[in-house]
């Protein structure tokens, strides 16, 4: 197996691919980030299914058949009819159950003082029971450094957006770099990246693609697809987060084990056939 | 008074400064653009209250009380600890009342698809009670598509936030730029910025600046403030955002009072001596 490079060896290294395995062992790693790189080894899954549904019913059923078939969960909270708090504590018993993370993709984006109430407060109570959020880094810092005055003795996690999958985004090129920088400096509580391809270079922090579809294509509102090879194998992302692949299959428990095996099978290709 | 340039003439362009009242009627203003500037001229308020408060019962309280003090109210409905349809229903009759918009600061920043469903659906109905939201552009063009296709038949109107108070923040030079030009393809439901000073040129644009105190300085997460004197009359803005410097005053009624009066202060002194 391979072993965490101790001091810089350009060449080597860049033949180096940790497993998923190897990274939840990294010295620096936050708890979190290890504790998902681990299950995603022991489920063999890198699937990410995108919730997208507007009933807590639907939202819990489908977190009870698929997660056996998934390392991470992402909810929209804010687009279900009927939340109460009964349905984040029947989440993290599912979450428990099968071994999968909660990610609550609010995408927060508001001054320090702002996202603290809106992470801890209000109905929703997210950072009670989502393991994950993310951000946008476009207010700066203290975006991050208000959630995480919220979520970090919690034992949570946050991802920032550091690329998006819809057409014509702005967080391209000198926006991705400060969001780099921006997570490496409070990398306590940042422990990857929502992003089209591998951002960074650092194997602590884990990076999670949207718009994953079997197909390449597109919506009608500016979203676009690529596939689990393309993500995985040749952006070099960790996680696919797959929704209306999923959830408009006419049999969502076989298309969610379909998407699994193609993940799975391109992160395979990827480490390469001297690391399995 | 003045009138809107039919052609190009920089030199007079320069030393025009239409009044709101002016602006409420150019030919191809947004009608809820168009609503908000007369309600300015009629109540000389161009304040808006930022009402950061996690009650609905204290929140409607403001709305009352300082309603007839306010351009436009600003919730953040996803911090209140115990909202009902009710609160929706009974801050528009507040607004009806004391002629002012509300807007909700939600700050949508995902896929069309996405928030399409976050504008209309969840706990939270926004677009039923709101008649502005607001969005980042950092998704690209779509957001924007997303939030009209659910708003536009509504008569609801979208500020893009083309700056941000924050320090460190991300939406500058470039950034801005793109947000400008977002704004402009899309004016049928866009119908201005959050900003830290004008930042377009078209005056069917309305322009709202957040981080207005009376004395210049910050907080402990990034919020750096600027006062109404500088925000409308230096900075050209619109409409001043306040949010702690009225409801962590000892008296809030005298302080919004206060803040309308050096923001209509500030703009008359903008508008020149001729223009009163």
């Amino acid at each position: 197996g391979n072993e965490a490079p101790a001091t810089k060896k350009p060449c080597v290294e860049q033949k180096l691919e940790l497993s998923y395995a190897d990274r939840s062992k990294l010295p620096n790693i936050h708890p979190l980030a290890s504790k998902l790189l681990k299950l995603m080894e022991d489920k063999r899954s890198n699937l990410c299914v995108s919730a997208d549904v507007t009933s807590s019913q639907e939202l819990l059923q489908l977190a009870d058949s698929l997660g056996p078939k998934i390392c991470v969960l992402k909810t929209h909270v804010d687009i279900l009819e009927d939340y109460t708090a009964d349905c984040g504590q029947k989440l993290q018993e599912l979450a428990e159950k099968h071994n999968f993370l909660i990610f609550e993709d609010r995408k927060f984006a508001d001054i320090g003082n702002t996202v603290k109430h809106q992470y801890k407060g209000g109905l929703y109570q997210i950072s009670s029971w989502s393991h994950i959020v993310n951000a946008h880094a476009v207010p700066g810092p203290g975006v991050v450094n208000g959630l995480s005055a919220v979520g970090k003795s919690l034992g949570r996690g946050c991802l920032l957006i550091a690329q998006m999958s819809s057409q014509g985004s702005l967080a391209t090129g000198e926006y991705t770099q400060a969001v780099l920088k921006m997570a490496e400096e409070q990398s306590d509580f940042v422990i990857g990246f929502i992003c089209g391809s591998k951002v960074g270079t650092r194997p602590e922090f884990i990076h999670m693609t949207p718009g994953v579809q079997m197909q390449a294509g597109g919506d009608g509102l500016g979203q676009q697809y690529s596939t689990p090879e393309e993500v995985i194998h040749t952006k070099a992302s960790d996680i696919i987060i797959v929704g209306r692949g999923v959830l408009e299959a006419p049999d969502r428990l076989k298309a969610a084990e379909s998407y699994r095996k193609s993940g799975w099978d391109a992160y395979t290709k990827r480490l390469g056939p001297n690391s399995q």
